[in-house]
């Protein structure tokens, strides 16, 4: 009998109607006759609601207080998503994190889980109750509630289904949310762009971090250490969805199979730094202290022949940038050289594929298409499976469509190794 | 160093506002030096929210899951409280049931604590640290959370003194909340009613009985039986409020400590019932099962030949009627004999007070008063330090002033017994 461990998101829990819509998708799994968990996110923006209460009554909450106002969100959802299914003549019971035995290494906000206690939901299970888990949330060592960051509460899934070992028993993790899986793009940018029915979690985490924002990223790690495949799907609709998985059957035979935009990006091109060991750990060190994170550096050594100078480039958030520039002043000053200049209104464009490790020519089918239509490339950074150009921002939409084109990914997964290489 | 627990219910901490100032009390606390713990209602109307939203989505939620729902609320606010009092540069701590180890028997909706885990608190006390109690709950024999019925923070808060033996520490237990005490008759009806600065349990537990709602009556059961005195008093003001005690310096030198009035009542008079064993029995079970709460019931044989009828009158509140009348019909016509007479309109006036052990003549001249007025009284009813009369609605306002003023009460605990039974 398959396990299957059903997660719904915020918006699929948002109010009362949609709280019993989504115990009917897991009635109607448990008349399948599968062995079924529930595990539920905080109701529609409830989170930043109790964020926002805490943010009057003190600048600094403590994180440790934070993560204990929180984690009522998935608290109160766990307790009337089980009232749904009671009402459905179904046996439920909500669970939290000290019921379920969901341990973690105690960082408050960003906690890692360690353990889960899985003979408790198998004793409900076995028993005929459907277990609906708080996400989002674990028990420190010391006994305190820490929330597991953002999209947490797919973490906790994907680490129920780990537990529980939903693939040895032929089930999977089933994350329900508002979208309908993930597409060779998104929709609101590439209107034609397809749902893959399969994606793999390699591709998965360069989309997330390229901005396609299905999935949380930590949720996928997970995923992949423990094997536990993913389907992602919309609560509100019955086809299947796009299941994030180890493999794809498409993985060698097409190179490209999504791209993803991501705008709003400034650039800061330091030249001249000196070429001293900790440079870029004194540079870097500064910018994270504030808070800031730094999205792709580049390096390169601009003088080839005494070596004493280095030159790198680095991509933020437009929104960070004055900050970035109080910052990086400080650092050129305490270097004693060095200059920096700075580009707006740059946005990242990223192809995304398991085949390029087995297909050559994406990159200059790429450049090709961007080039054809005058759009100027600042920056390449590549990784096994990713080509990322920095162009213009204002091009940003023709160029995402252009590609999405160019690369035939309007077939989706049905395309050809020739169509995509501009070989037919 | 006396151990203070200071409680504040849902008023207290109603808005971020209201929380920073309770905070500020528990802070003037610790700065005298005093050994602290807060315990926390749920923020203003909170939990009722919390019951409508799981009647949105079930007419009959299972109790169990109401109560990890209702908990939520107390939870959030622990959270909160303990935020504030960082801002105020205090080290505190929010604990669930579950971290302070407050056990309950387990039945949902009405649990009653079995335990408490003093040593948890007290770890955090002794290093300094202000744990911040959710109250109103308590951890079942399974595990689940339990909560412990209306006004169950009061509870948490005398059970948590009790464990913490603030008696033998020279502290107590202070509930803060949106009045300054125990009065002397309720305000809003006699605005002249004084302040006690004292009452007994007995007595507070006959004025809760009759409807003044300054203090849940379980948690006065619980203080009584556990010796602990408890410090009602405002959370918005400075001055002293009234201790819940053992004895009062003047239980014996006056007779009539306060009066109340009960208004919206019925009465259900009946006779002829047959005298059987189980007439009572049967009667008073069918009106329970309605989940009805019978106030008072009064007996006489009407036959006091053949003994082989009896009658009986019991009031409910005027919004039961309506059902009583039909399981009374019921009952009447399974048992073969009785008629059932109904009144409206009806209100209960009750004088309160330890003194009418030892001082005779305040049933002569509460009775003298309303006889003056031309209040008829449809029913006597007394207990040890208590009399009541059931009198028409009409006239309760005007019946309780002129009470209260017989008594001499606007003179509060400085009336002499002469003065309360007209001999000056």
């Amino acid at each position: 009998m398959p396990t299957r461990v059903m997660k719904f998101g915020g918006t699929s829990v948002a109010d009362p109607q949609r709280i019993r819509h989504a115990a009917s998708r897991v009635a109607a799994a448990k008349a399948d006759g599968d062995r079924v968990v529930m595990v539920v996110s905080a109701m529609g923006d409830s989170t930043d609601d109790l964020i926002d209460l805490a943010k009057k009554i003190s600048s600094k909450p403590a994180k440790r207080e934070l993560d204990a106002l929180m984690a009522t969100g998935e608290l109160a959802s766990s307790a009337l998503s089980a009232i749904a299914l009671e009402d459905l003549g179904l046996r439920a019971c909500s669970m939290n994190a000290y019921q379920c035995g969901i341990r973690s290494d105690g960082e408050f906000g960003h906690a890692r889980i360690d353990a889960i206690d899985r003979a408790s939901m198998e004793r409900k299970i076995d028993g005929g109750v459907i277990p609906v888990i708080a996400g989002f949330q674990a028990v420190s060592p010391e006994g305190d509630l820490t929330t597991l960051g953002r999209g947490g509460s797919d973490t906790t899934a994907v680490a129920i289904a780990a537990a529980l070992d939903v693939v040895g028993s032929g089930g999977c993790c089933e994350i329900y949310t508002d979208v309908d899986g993930v597409h060779t793009a998104d929709p609101r940018l590439v209107p034609e762009a397809p749902r893959l029915t399969q994606i793999t979690y390699e591709e998965m985490l360069e989309l997330a971090v390229v901005g396609a924002g299905v999935m949380h990223e930590r949720a996928v790690v997970f995923a992949q250490r423990y094997g536990v495949p993913i389907h992602v799907r919309h609560s509100q609709r019955f086809e299947l969805g796009t299941m994030i998985q180890k493999e794809t059957s498409f993985m060698e035979s097409i190179a490209v199979i999504g791209c993803a935009l991501k705008s709003d990006l400034g650039r800061v091109v330091l030249k001249g730094l000196p070429a001293s060991a900790d440079t870029q750990g004194v540079l870097f060190g500064a910018i994270s202290q504030m808070g800031i994170l730094v999205d792709d550096i580049i390096q390169n050594d601009s003088d080839q022949i005494t070596h004493k100078f280095i030159d790198l480039s680095f991509t933020v958030d437009h929104a960070e940038l004055p900050e970035v520039k109080i910052a990086v002043t400080r650092v050129l000053k305490s270097m004693g050289s060095g200059t920096m200049d700075i580009e707006i209104g740059l946005a990242k464009l990223s192809v995304v594929g398991s085949g390029m490790r087995h297909h050559s020519g994406v990159a200059g089918r790429l450049f090709e298409t961007l080039g054809k239509a005058d759009i100027a490339i600042r920056c390449i950074m590549t990784s096994e499976i990713k080509i990322s150009c920095l162009i213009p921002q204002e091009h940003g939409k023709s160029a995402i469509r252009l590609v999405h084109a160019a690369f035939g990914l309007e077939q989706g997964e049905r395309v050809t190794i020739e169509r995509q290489l501009g070989r037919v």
